[in-house]
């Protein structure tokens, strides 16, 4: 009689700090993901930061991700900036250089790239600086995986480009018949329930349908679950949707395949 | 009959625009210099600049130093800053891992360091801040070289860290008969005549004394010169040194040993 | 006989260095423009340079605008930003405000606003936007001019809002026969020859018809002519055309008619 | 029988949020202080939450003072930096002028000016710096008076320059024998006790002696008490302050004499 055992990874926004500016919980996270997308400095983040959140990922088994983005302190990184394919691409292979420092300090390397907030909005249709992050990806390291969204143009290229593309869900949010997320400013389009948000996490874990915003059913696949962790309650659902994947006897793992990488 | 070749090393800043602004002249110092101390985004330097830079580098067989510097875009790096050494070395970290990555686009990587402006300064005699220094490269890779001032605490704590130090003297300054630099704002403390300079360099380069600012004989021993390449006058000035080194067959190499580390 | 004398602004992009960086030579453009456009910090210009450019501004009866922009030092202000217009808002009263500091202390006050390239290029359509900055300059003072491209959201926004809108135009575009400025890509889109440039200052400045960029005639109505200075040939440019200005007897004066405002 | 009113004044830093980050909870606060220490942009601040201090400053009788500070957001101000004496006083006018811009758009005027962090600490004795600061309040408005320590040069300089120097005292910080602050860093310098501090507030609102740190009695002469709001407890300790000389009798107002300014 065979045994499958089905692997998740939970992946969370970290390190989203600068200076005397705390965000997050990034202590209390690196207990709970198994990969921790670590902001690189351009739209937050620091170097004292992200050594420690690196130095702790790695105490954890957690996979290290660069959490990429705009240059934009002010702005968090949420709005989008229209800058030119090639200085965003010289723009992306600088923060990963940056992060793999503290990554190997710690004993690990960057293990996959996730852009942040506008520019991970912008590349899931602006083709050219999809483009210009799946470049800058590639020429770092070929051998990175990336993480986005399904069907986005920067998944899309990454794959066309030869690179590991990596599709997440999103544990709190409302999904379209479609398959798309329900936008933001629409009603019901982020859950606040913490055990219908740990339910669904456990059915797309385990690759069974979920139900769309309109009440049909729908199959999400994807290899990485994306909690929240920048309030209290944001903390306990990702603990909620933790303890659920393993009371099933889900195995919680970075989807990179190893611990730190 | 033994034939001894005697080497020598010409390094200078590079790469100290930002954005839309420009400083010196990269492309023709980096036909001068065997060794260019890139600017890493801190104090100026940006990743299009860094990559253009670390291309043309490597291309000419010149080696890549991380010109680290206080995070200070407004002051050029030129002013003290009270960093904590924990923050400092974390600063400083981030800018190597930086650098490197665009160095290794280039099919090389970052050969050696060497602070920039006040940090330089400050790390003659502050010992918190050069041993957080030390402490950053020695963490980032023991077996990169450190460039500085002969005497100085950075030199001197590189070495008890086990760090190769490499010591550097100044084309176009005068030295106080102890071997110090006579300070900037002293009558005389820079050399503006291109042949005078040409001269010192060549002795300086075959271990000969030269002049102290009182006449007296003076033997600097170092294996790198800085030039200066932020004017015309100055581009101009490196290319006598160069061609007088030249003239007198001594061979221009990166003291790194290798061409483009 | 009546005797009427025509009066134009020369107007230009001022103190748009920053720190250690120079940009253009603010020293000759004052003793050209009768209008300074003067950087304020966030894309471009620091503290230090905008108290040297307002005193030589006074001192030479040249009026002080204010150079607002994206913040955005990285990119010149020259990238798009998709900043929420509230945030907008409070960002260009900053800027005002800065600059006027600076503008008292040299006995004047900030005489006009000017947004500057990618703001400049948005707020020709972008409602949000161009709301957002006559907002700010409403808020700050409703006395205040505002100088910009004509038929522009910008103009049109605050002509509604009660400002005094006013005209620009520009010394070294071609135009379109519907009077918009052809693209900067297009061929022919900038006009190089300086004895061109002057002749065609000097028809706008007496409302004669321009050849448009297919041949055919052309009226510009513009209160202000806008030169650059951010090369050799730039400067020089711009002295020919206000010498050639002056030949024709045309007097040169600020448009918000007083000097130093 | 003569009835007098003891009147004293209440400082506090707010508006140290910048961007997505907030610090200290602003609301709360200005319903307890009686002058607002607005944070600038340089260390801390960005112009929506300087909008948004201000209205609610000035809707509450609030005054408002300028918190200005090295340009250093990475350091939240807390580090020296030796910024050239002209260069440091352009950055206050720069400050203060952006501060002012809000207050007047709010219907009030930047009332006081107080520096912050490790500025504050640094022209205690720092004389250059210190003459700076004062040289750019003067230049700005001579009748902006200033808050500090009591007996730096600050105030020292400042008063010799002609503007109202104004003592400030602090309400959870152990003073020693000489009226000097116990430093942070010994024990017993900060107090945690509630009770504890707003009876000391109390006693010298009324200009009683306190405790120094050795137990001897000490009058300090402030005309307004520094609170912290940067925490839960901060909160809820100046609260009590206030509570304890409100009930008192002690009337609460600005020390500037003037409701918003």
């Amino acid at each position: 009689m065979s045994r499958l055992t089905t692997t998740i990874d939970l992946n969370s926004d970290l390190g989203e700090g600068f200076g005397r500016w705390e965000l997050g919980d990034d202590e209390a996270l690196l207990s709970i993901v198994t990969s921790a997308n670590v902001a690189c400095g351009f739209h937050a983040g620091d170097p004292t930061i992200m050594r420690r959140v690196c130095g702790t990922a790695v105490a954890r088994g957690v996979a290290i991700g660069a959490q990429v983005g705009y240059r934009d302190l002010a702005g968090f990184g949420r709005r989008f900036i229209e800058v030119p394919p090639e200085a965003l691409a010289d723009d992306i292979v600088y923060q990963i250089g940056a992060l793999d420092a503290f990554a190997r300090l710690a004993g690990s390397r960057v293990g996959y790239v996730k852009p942040h907030g506008a520019l991970y909005n912008a590349i899931v249709h602006h083709e050219a600086q999809a483009g210009a992050v799946v470049a800058a990806v590639r020429a770092y390291d070929p051998g990175l995986p990336v993480l986005g969204l399904p069907g986005s143009q920067w998944l899309r290229q990454a794959e066309a480009a030869g690179l590991t593309a990596v599709a997440e869900c999103f544990a709190d949010r409302a999904y379209t018949p479609q398959g798309t997320l329900v936008p933001r400013d629409r009603p019901g389009a982020v859950l606040r329930d913490p055990r219908l948000v740990a339910g669904r996490c456990l059915r797309m874990a385990l690759g069974e349908p979920i139900e769309a915003v309109d009440g049909s059913p729908l199959t999400v696949r994807a290899a990485s679950i994306c909690v929240h962790g920048d309030s209290l309650g944001a903390v306990e659902m990702a603990r909620g949707v933790r303890a659920a994947l393993a009371a099933a006897g889900i195995d919680l793992a970075p989807f990179t395949g190893k611990a730190g990488r």
